[in-house]
């Protein structure tokens, strides 16, 4: 193998680790990688380091120890979230995303591979120490955000359905009232997703009352699953009080007037 | 600001695009980030580019001219992705996956963060020429393979609903007839969600006998959008004869035997 220099080493280094956030690297993989000594390894990494922190893209942490490594962590600065949470609100603020009944049209933005990316590293610097294992969602405009939540945290992802389907398996059900339509539904988990006593982070697009926050939150409990946080992309401002408490939300929609053509849309306190 | 290094430059650089796969960075953009001349910023993608090669971690390409820049391509070697694929074949092979009905339990392994993320650059690599500005799949088990590789190409990424959901606006829909199951179902996608003309690569985790991505092919003519391309995690040999054409699929599976508890499982020969 070609031998490589400090800068290559540095730079593929820094692509490999920020490629699989979380995860964390032996420094004999690089060593092996890039045919050096793990004294220059280390050396490498000082410098992956320094250099990342300087351009405010995440964290390079290094652990010692027999079970020791090397991992990145996605750190999404607060002025970082702050302004991209802005650029949000423009963006939904847009009149013509009013849907009749005062809906906003959201799938393009929720769906927009830059946007989830950047919600989800927000999402994962919120609940880096949740202890969360499993990330949760309920299908369908959730999944985008909670996919990327789960790749920054490096841990599993699990769609609850609305509908048993064969593919699940054996699954285990509950029945919710949705917290503003008030209409009775079934959500559904595969047996085999989570197993028992473990905790998870359940993120989703958009509360309103919270029904079906409240049905994930219930549907854990059945499966002996603790809940470590969750994380919401937007609430709204009325009801005031939701049936689950301990959540963030990165955005409060407030109002969303059809007839002057108006959506009132801000980014969450914790981003101020 | 403080002054950046040639290393740390390249570093940053190497970071920032690859962070944004497919994105279009001007050189002014790097120039003002590390308050660098121009032509030393060209210097320190020369560099970026020759180290990304080295490790074969993706390209990294110039394009010149007024409205040209840099931007970092996703490109997974073939030799890469035999061996993700060998392994994915070996994970899915466990007879501990094969549900009731000869299924086999795929959803954890479809959701793994890491794993949509490789299939999802094989997909983009495969598909990079392909011209398409839309990513599409139907809800819901595909939707992690098809929000990976929208995220390597930098396009955008549709979900096609089973139900009609008032959050998606005014809907288009068809019904179509499962391949397998002869049932008449249902599927709407947004009025708002791709323009009259564009071009879609349809991005699905499974395929039978072909008639959902037979349905999607259909609805994306109702709302006047070519199909450039059609990719599937895995199909399954029999029926031989699908409902649609000009597909890849990365994985086969030939047969699932519940009463010996084996599932015979191949890469698909693109990756032989």
């Amino acid at each position: 193998m070609e031998k490589f220099k400090r800068n290559d080493r540095v730079a593929g280094l820094i692509k490999i680790l920020s490629d699989n956030p979380n995860h964390l690297f032996t420094l004999n993989y690089f060593s092996e990688l890039f045919a050096a000594a793990k004294s220059t390894i280390s050396e490498d990494i000082t410098a992956a380091k320094k250099i990342v922190e300087q351009i405010s893209l995440g964290r390079i942490e290094t652990i010692s120890g027999a079970a020791g490594g090397v991992k990145y962590r996605p750190y999404v600065e607060k002025s970082d979230a702050r302004s991209f949470l802005e650029e949000l609100c423009d963006r939904l603020k847009d009149p013509k995303r009013i849907i009749p009944g005062n809906y906003i049209y959201m799938s393009d933005v929720i769906y927009d591979p830059r946007v989830s990316a950047k919600a989800g590293e927000i999402f994962a610097t919120h609940f880096m120490n949740s202890g969360a294992e499993y990330v949760i969602t309920i299908e369908t405009k959730g999944i985008t955000l909670a996919h990327t939540t789960a790749r920054a945290l490096n841990i599993p992802l699990v769609i609850i359905r609305r509908e048993n389907r064969v593919t699940e398996g054996s699954t285990v059900s509950i029945n919710y009232v949705s917290g503003s339509t008030k209409r009775i539904q079934t959500m559904f988990v595969s047996k085999r997703a989570i197993p028992e006593g473990k905790k998870v982070l359940i993120i989703d697009d958009f509360m309103k009352a919270g029904g079906t926050a409240k049905g994930i939150v219930e549907l854990m409990k059945e499966i002996k699953v603790e809940v470590a946080g969750m994380g919401f992309l937007m609430k709204t401002t009325e009801p005031k009080e939701k049936l689950v408490h301990d959540y963030i939300s990165l955005l409060e929609v407030d109002e969303v007037d059809e007839d002057n053509g108006t959506i009132n849309i801000y980014k969450d306190m914790l981003f101020c």
